[in-house]
């Protein structure tokens, strides 16, 4: 009997997830409404709130599962990849992929906004930095773990904030051609800046 | 009597301005009520749309503001400096005490997401790079100037990611010391890396 009932409970917890992830996917998280969720999922309301504590709480996992499709993308793109520069221009030119094929599911991971990131989240955000740090292990081998860790944030961060207001379309912009151009500039020169 | 209604005009305008603003450093963008910003610059809800197209219209001008105050500050960062790297980290340094110091009012300007950027902003959001352009042309002597000004948009929009990501504090964030060092790593290597 409680197999069951655990067993219902995964299948509404699935549902409600792709629910959300359509509602995303389709119209960014402008307009979200749980009501409409509970509708496509085909639930009452307030079943929602038997398996998520709230609607951030749902947006969040949905973001969970962004965030393992994107740190899936990123490994693959260095499988067979080992030279410093080669994985880090392989890793750019992925998460520049991922964000134009999956562009509001990674829209709404940077623009949701919950009262607080839950620890289970924060962990699984550092697929973003994940890859880098053996790279920069081998670029910086004088850097200790603590360095490596932060000057990997900093290299994501870079990569995202050119890509981001390049997507935006607003403030400092270029077209989908220059971006690849000017990603591959800023990792290759990271790389120089690194090893000189 | 012409004179003293462009002038009543230009006051009203001022003081929409000025209330708006207030409430975007106070609040943030989020539930900026034209109704409010009305009452406050005490005129009546319909003298907005005289003086203003709309609230989209208003915040832009208020956006206008903001980049002039940028503007100013990042030039008076590089007055006395000459060197490429001494003017670049001047840049970075002066851009994050801005963001710090004017932190809504900076935030509203990437969180405002109206229907069209019209040129005369656009214009505008050139004093991002103004700056930028005379130091890269030092470090990048054969590069023609449509590739210094993607270069530019390039290094603004890497130092914008890694202070944007960092003060959200939500996405490979850190503390504002470890947020100077990184910042001035990453404009280092940047320039060591275009020298080499």
């Amino acid at each position: 009997m409680a197999g069951k009932r655990e067993e219902k409970r995964d299948d509404l917890r699935q549902r409600l997830l792709d629910a959300t992830e359509a509602r995303i996917v389709a119209q960014g998280l402008t307009g979200l409404r749980a009501r409409e969720i509970a509708q496509d999922a085909g639930c009452a309301l307030g079943a929602i709130y038997t398996v998520f504590a709230d609607l951030d709480d749902l947006i969040l996992h949905v973001g969970a599962r962004t965030l393992q499709r994107l740190g899936q993308a990123l490994s693959s793109a260095v499988a067979e990849k080992s030279d410093p520069e080669g994985v880090l221009q392989a890793l750019a030119a992925a998460y520049l992929d991922f964000a134009l094929t999956h562009r509001k599911a990674w829209e709404a991971l940077f623009d949701h906004n919950p009262p607080e990131i839950p620890d289970w989240l924060r962990e699984q955000q550092g697929v973003l930095i994940a890859e880098i740090i053996r790279p920069l292990q081998a670029l910086l081998p004088d850097a200790d773990e603590k360095l490596i860790r932060a000057r990997a944030r900093t290299m994501f961060a870079a990569v995202h904030g050119v890509i981001d207001l390049s997507l935006e379309g607003r403030f400092a912009s270029v077209g989908e051609a220059d971006l690849r151009r000017e990603l591959q500039a800023l990792v290759g020169t990271l790389v120089r800046g690194a090893q000189a």
